[in-house]
């Protein structure tokens, strides 16, 4: 099996088994008064300092989710609604993953004025039209690290600098899910106020994710109940996804872009009629390809008979039937759109002769019945 | 060790452990579109068959959670702000978890009217109380099946009745989190609309919970996103939660009422000046016992050293110095309130006269030291 769709989800890594495995028998719920209480909360804070560390932050700002739709729920949800008083408008980008967008959606049922930046073709937003965006009543701004679908990393490192002059009473939020870890990220140097991640992108576990709030950042929780972690996430923390998230943060090991770059460098010298998507300004974990007059999914099948695994858009909308927002934004074209397959990588090495060559062999097959 | 702590949380069953281990190879997206994704979401769709059978209804009604407090945050304020134009009345009781509390003081801010039922000495709501609260305004009422502090059982199969007449447009929400398979609950035969449970209490894992929701129950989701579950609750489902959620399930063997018979009989008769507190109609899972003149924390950590584990209140508000709403909605004395220690259970067998001795030996020698 050679498994090239690591944006939707990763293979727990062998120490994420054995930190999810350790957690059986330290059982306790972190918020009992006994000593299995507090082995529980040790794992919770230990997990928080790997965590804080990654990103350049302390470790009482780290709050635990339930993933990274969640955190991104939580930050722009939570911070809107508990900030707006304070100004209407809103700015995200039509890239975003649907659990940033929808929230967005609902912020405009609720009257508040949303922005969706614009990208050019190369998939990235453009600090010029982000500028014109920005005024005195933008309280949120929320751009990705790294789309996941095309791999293209965003100007995050360079937004605060504009928002301090331009819309100084505004909060940034990253969603980081498809860059924690595989491009640098230090939200306290970038200015990032709200930083969300995800467990199952690193070789942890689903259902587990983290999300980073700064100082005086106010947010109205949005499950409550018990006042677990400070009152900004209720319910019982999940030990074992906790454990297994500090196990994956502690033991991720980063790939080399080349190898990303020798994938996409073999498909456009021995595959006609194929249109690589997105800058090479990538994290290089993803490498979204179109293969002219062929239906992706169709692709996609013929792949999995010879053990290859891909994607088709992401995960999350793969089971829709609508065009990827992320490449109709880039102003792909309609048969762009249907032929594009999402390679994405882990550091697990791969023969890149045998996909190129499987590539080739089904995308020729494909080709000929078409006609 | 003696763990009597088993509605803060459960040790996860053997088969639990087995279940999220077989989880680590079968690591696909259940969004994607090949096989790893197809095996992901089987292992879902057996999770919710086991789910549904045990509770009456069938699995397509089933949806997972990140645990009881999600699943009572979604079904309390996605219930209620989704129905709020077919009225303004809403009905829980004072001694409900706040993670139920909560959610209906969120309502309260956002102009809704709240009924708080009241609870006799015996931590019981009145059938008549209730029926006197509700109105043709009335659209939800959240009643849970067993209190968690006392584990007395509330009459959550007489509710529907009384609303068909008084307030046929309610909906019946069931915080079942310590009722779930402890007690019988047929959600389709006491007309409960939306039913809340969490793996954690019944030997799963944490971080991992489902609720049930009828057919035509109108709910706004609490978290958006790519439109998972049917777009009830978006985030890539967290598979080895769910897996435990359903070996937990299928495991689960309910314990006979008489150990907690048995440990209370034997604690009236060895220890002076103790008080049972709540109904015998009890769960069995739980007792609530004052031993006046003590301090139930101190207790709690010279039965610790003893290697006997029980709690103070309830483990989501054991961190917070606040005298426990419930015991306080029964009409106890702040001295009893004080003294009050639980005993929660599982099928683990335990030696009660251990239990009682050590208690009559620490609770004595408190006492001496506190005179």
């Amino acid at each position: 099996m050679i498994y090239l769709d690591n944006a939707a989800t990763t293979k727990p890594s062998l120490a994420v088994c054995e930190a999810v495995k350790s957690t059986f028998d330290c059982f306790g719920n972190p918020s009992s008064l006994h000593g299995l209480g507090l082995s529980a909360e040790k794992i919770i804070s230990a997990a928080k300092e790997k965590t804080a560390r990654v990103i350049g932050v302390r470790p009482k700002n780290i709050y635990f989710t339930s993933g990274g739709t969640e955190s991104n729920n939580t930050a722009i949800l939570g911070y809107a609604f508990a900030n707006k008083k304070r100004g209407n408008h809103v700015i995200t980008t039509k890239i975003e993953h649907p659990s940033v967008i929808e929230p967005f959606h609902v912020l405009e049922k609720n009257g508040f004025e949303v922005t969706y930046l614009d990208v050019d073709r190369d998939g990235k937003i453009l600090l010029s039209e982000f500028e014109k965006a920005l005024c005195k009543d933008t309280i949120l701004v929320s751009v990705m690290a790294v789309n996941n679908e095309t791999g293209v990393i965003q100007p995050f490192d360079k937004l605060k600098e504009l928002m301090r002059e331009k819309a100084p009473k505004a909060a940034l939020h990253c969603d980081a899910v498809q860059g924690f870890l595989k491009v640098d990220i230090n939200a306290k140097k970038c200015g990032i106020d709200m930083l969300s991640m995800s467990g199952h992108k690193i070789h942890g576990l689903k259902g587990t994710g983290a999300l980073y709030i700064a100082d005086n950042i106010n947010i109205n929780p949005i499950i409550c109940g018990g006042g677990q972690q400070k009152n900004m996430r209720s319910g019982t923390e999940n030990v074992s996804g906790i454990a297994a998230f500090g196990a994956a943060v502690e033991g991720f090991c980063r790939i080399s872009p080349d190898k990303r770059t020798e994938l996409k460098n073999k498909i456009l010298e021995n595959i006609d009629n194929v249109k690589i998507n997105g800058s090479d300004d990538n994290s290089g974990y993803v490498l979204n390809v179109s293969f002219l007059g062929i239906k992706a999914e169709i692709l996609l099948h013929s792949l999995e008979a010879k053990g290859i695994y891909v994607s088709t858009g992401s995960a999350c909308s793969s089971n829709k039937p609508m065009p990827s927002h992320v490449l109709t934004a880039m102003g792909l074209t309609a048969e762009e759109i249907k032929g594009a397959v999402r390679f994405s990588f882990s550091d697990e090495d791969f023969d890149v002769d045998f996909v190129v060559q499987t590539l080739k062999n089904e995308v020729e097959n494909i080709r000929k019945y078409v006609r």
